[in-house]
């Protein structure tokens, strides 16, 4: 996808969204959000969907994604004190990797702000390599449930 | 107030509550939120309140507040994914300074999770220095609307 | 102490010092690091001392500490990209409680910019309740050789 | 450059070095640094260059950057307290845009733990656009001296 492409990205895209009020502390001194903490949401909403329908518990889980990979365009800004929304698809899933694009909206805007794509390797807690026969099942159903078809990419 | 005091704090003790979704970042080795997170909510809320309910404009406000003063008691602790609610009041308007007192809630718990007070002095932009004249008419009377009479305290 | 005798603390009231590098997203609007900051900054102090000299291990430790209170005294502020230095020392030693105080400092500037207590209560990870025995002997150790004597307090 | 080009850079690859100890809030949950926090440093780093040798001066200057993509590459892990190094340089250099190369290091250890670039745009801060006239000669000198040869990408 080119930025041109992405930059046309809607709410209606992604299959999960969550809002997070911004904090004061997420705006630099230009008056804007942060360009870093477009991350840490990024890596918010990934982490509460994987916690809350793929069966990850941080803590204990027998694997857990590291995250490999990153890149992200940004469209526009926000600032606080707006409130964030945060929509989440998944572009592709390996055996053992999985690709999210996440998007940044501000409520009760429509043009999106900034999109962009986490690669996640699953990893087993024990040796701290990727998992060798692959994610478990439940990752692998509550990703899929969010995958977009090739042809929608 | 002695901290046994603070822990009886309910959400009707405040007059502008606000929800405030924790990050994934927020919690630190030990699985929960990290004692450090808890000042940056009671900023956001804090600051929050001054710009839509009292005409604080950070970039170009004649006048703004710096903190000189923070205390906080933590008494049960919240961890991501959950939600927080933070809570806030006046305890003490100044001249040109005033005492607020932010609590923390999680969604859905009764009990306080932690509750803190902030000292902010609002400076001149120009000089610096505390205003002289006093805070504005705005930020005051935007705080005497969310001061507890003495007795409540 | 009063603030005003805080405000007098040097570098030699401490027993450890370690610098850290500001970073561009400590600034906030008002272009000098956000107050909120301050208390990371103590935190990894404190850490990194329990870490390399009283040989705690966060992931795995039988005991660890909880901040149960903090408090803090904003003297002068300083913003990136200045580099800081945070003092810390051991104000009280209780059976499975420390107090710690902390002090931030700007390099190559004489007068103190903060100074906090933090108080850590040590739990058993098992149970996540306060140690019974109290703290282990490596903590003690390690934390009584950062005490000052009460005549300094 | 494929991924697994850049995972063979030293550090003499570039210009410009910082120190950055890092903090205990760094760590999430797995014990280690979170790659949020990797954005936070590159920002840190090219600021501090545009700063110290390019004349920027945040709250004032009448041109300032934008970040409009960033992309990274995570080849290893950094746990607190470990001190990080950030290197610099600038892969190329436009009419009002940059793109900056960024690694990060841990010191001590030899093998790069991340590369990742950033792109800024450069802004007037009167209107928010693009600097038609390009970016000013302090920028575009301080910048130049950090910039590698075509051959060298």
């Amino acid at each position: 996808m080119t930025s041109k492409e992405l930059k046309l990205r809607k709410r209606q895209d992604y299959g999960y969204i969550l809002e997070y009020r911004t904090r004061w502390s997420d705006n630099d001194m230009y008056d804007h959000m942060n360009n870093s903490i477009y991350n840490f949401l990024y890596d918010s909403v990934v982490n509460t969907y994987l916690i809350e329908k793929c069966g990850l518990h941080p803590p204990t889980s027998a694997q857990y994604g590291l995250v490999v990979h990153s890149h992200n365009d940004y469209f526009g800004s926000i600032a606080f004190p707006a409130v964030a929304e945060l929509a989440l698809r998944v572009n592709k899933l390996g055996k053992s990797s999985v690709t999210y694009e996440v998007a940044l909206f501000e409520k009760g805007v429509e043009e999106v702000k900034s999109v962009g794509e986490l690669v996640h390797v699953f990893v087993d807690r024990d040796s701290g390599r990727p998992a060798t026969a692959g994610m478990n099942q439940d990752l692998r159903a509550g990703l899929q449930s969010l995958q977009v078809t090739q042809s929608k990419l």
